[in-house]
């Protein structure tokens, strides 16, 4: 007992946590429970329940299926749903239409191979990896209703009956799903993106900013927080969710301080580039873990000019985060860069100046290597920052 | 006319590439219409329509939902749904049972919070990292039929035929679905994540073999084949990818040289440790494409130890790929290994003793620096590489 007792306390602090990092999530899990009693309730009062019939359980899944985290993964959804239930529909009615005229016998053959041709290239079409990231759901579904409808063994007049039904039905789900996403702490995909774009430059910011003391051993007041470094390893791999993220914007309408069709495709660069950065990080900070230890007398040297560089780059790229998040020009950070690169020259010339002695040279010009490359990086960011104010 | 046109034909071609990439693609389209045909027309002929009703719609809708690309993920979600639909429904009965018996005012109110209260639940545990990866299918359709099943104004006997023909019907669907996924041409997630590993492997290889000549300008043979140079790109994003045919192939029982319970997790640390290699890869080509030439006489020193070590690493990394494609044991990939080793320390001593002139260190000193940090990776990977084999 002892035993799951415990494990109940590290399932119960988890379960805290996971609410405690976003609590978006609370209220979304709240807003779907809303939304699908709000549709079950409906469903299930005997009036409205005689009216629809079985078709009204369309409305539940649709609520159940439709509903997602953000605005825009919910409309985006939604919309596909709509849209591909209705062409299938359409698609489905004329099939049946037709098998119907060629009689008792020719008719399954027909349906089968209708559904067999719609259902394949349908499928295939669903690899094209442009109608993967859109309309994968929507592809689906057309599959779907398409088979329910045109191989349904009604009569053509029960066939419009039973589409007019699955069409409101749908409707009805969907419109609830949307109205509840949308109006009761709408979590915008956009906002979202828009925020993790700045979060990741500021991440690596972050590592720089803790770098420069750590590889060179200076000593820190207090307890230093050494959770920067692992802070932009999520940066590594966050393709994924940025394009997700910024194609459930794009279906999203003007909220906020962002139009109907702001340049979402700006943010994708941005977080490539901030990705490119990420990579040379990364490399950099391989070098915080090598035992070899730098000798005293170029430590001294080189320390300066090296914390001096990344201090600068630090305060660019802090500075292009806080500009992004507030969508204002940056204005100082073409000049941070600028310093940055000259504290960069001036430690090259010292090393091929004074570190001609049998040093182990391979301690120490990583961080100067990475570094500069970092400051590349870091222009090119600004170059793209530049463009989305315009 | 002429535009329409020449965008026909690019879609044709586009079409062709992506059936050509891979064809298995084509095969998988087929097995759907197949897979939908069958159950459509099964669900067509009179006597079995009649047997089943309605509900035999589900078993269409399990086909299309639960076919996937892949055995694992088609098994994946066809025993999510399977396992979900049973246990909702045994939970809405009851759910229904109990409202029944506190009168026509208290049922409403009481369906309501059991709908709302499990819905939130579940919503919530969705986002649990872990229960998202394998289950996260499982719990929407718990919803799903929960509420369908809590909700439906039938009587209790009513309730029960109905979940007995929804069960049946979906395990037809499940069963079909999972059938045709099996038998013909079946693709399996295990072999896919076993190919992908060693592919990734083989791509690091294919760049560092092309790096050396390229950055030394060393005349070629002929046209050099420049695709090396991308190759590696999709390493660096390949995680998703990776963990998710992992997850799959955890579903799969033991196919050609696979036993059930394969270490695929040991695939993940390889692939993880694939990619901390990608990145410096990508440090790496960075240098590539800077402007800054390399003086005369220091390239001729560097470049032989440079290409020896590089060339040793790509055997190693090679015959790694080779022997994790083959499932064999690695014989000369740790001799290889220390051969690349001897030569980095040779590039190190020689750059220490003859490269302080006023040289720009800089634009020397990174490839080593990497090559160096990839000997490390490659020496990584090999031990993992020999756990894989016990």
């Amino acid at each position: 007992p002892g035993k799951s007792m415990s494990k109940l306390i590290v399932l119960a602090k988890k379960t805290k946590k996971l609410g405690q990092d976003d609590p978006r999530r609370i209220i979304h899990s709240l807003k779907v429970g809303l939304a699908i009693t709000l549709v079950s309730l409906f469903y299930y009062f005997e009036p409205l329940y005689d009216g629809f019939g079985v078709s009204a359980m369309w409305a539940v899944l649709t609520v159940v299926v439709v509903f997602e985290f953000s605005v825009g993964g919910t409309l985006s959804r939604g919309l596909n749903r709509g849209l591909a239930t209705f062409l299938a529909a359409g698609l489905g009615f004329g099939a049946h239409h037709l098998a119907n005229l060629s009689g008792k016998l020719g008719e399954p053959i027909l349906l089968g191979l209708f559904v067999f041709l719609l259902a394949s290239t349908v499928t295939f079409v669903r690899f094209f990896p442009r109608m993967k990231a859109r309309y994968d759901y929507g592809l689906l579904i057309f599959i779907l209703t398409f088979c329910l409808i045109s191989v349904s063994g009604y009569r053509d007049d029960e066939v419009w009956h039973m589409a007019h039904m699955r069409v409101s039905t749908i409707l009805i789900g969907g419109f609830t799903a949307v109205c509840v996403c949308i109006l009761i702490f709408p979590v915008w995909a956009g906002t979202d993106l828009h925020n993790l774009v700045a979060n990741n430059i500021d991440k690596l910011a972050n590592f720089l900013e803790g770098f420069g003391p750590l590889y060179f051993q200076i000593p820190q007041d207090g307890e230093m927080d050494m959770t920067f470094l692992e802070g932009y390893k999520c940066v590594l791999n966050s393709k994924q969710t940025e394009e997700s993220l910024a194609n459930f914007a794009g279906w999203e309408p003007g909220h906020g301080e962002f139009r109907f069709r702001h340049p979402w495709k700006q943010y994708l660069k941005i977080g490539s580039l901030t990705r490119n950065c990420a990579y040379r990080i990364e490399a950099l900070n391989g070098y915080l873990n090598t035992e070899t230890k730098i000798p005293e007398e170029i430590r001294g040297k080189m320390q300066d000019a090296c914390i001096n560089m990344s201090s600068e780059a630090v305060k660019a790229l802090k500075e292009l985060a806080f500009s992004i998040q507030t969508m204002t020009k940056p204005c100082s950070a073409n000049s941070h860069i600028t310093k940055s690169k000259i504290a960069a020259k001036n430690l090259k010339s010292l090393l091929s100046a004074s570190l001609c002695k049998e040093t182990e040279i391979l301690d120490l010009i990583p961080a100067v290597a990475v570094a500069s490359l970092l400051v590349d990086v870091v222009a090119c960011t600004e170059k793209i920052e530049e463009s989305v104010q315009e």
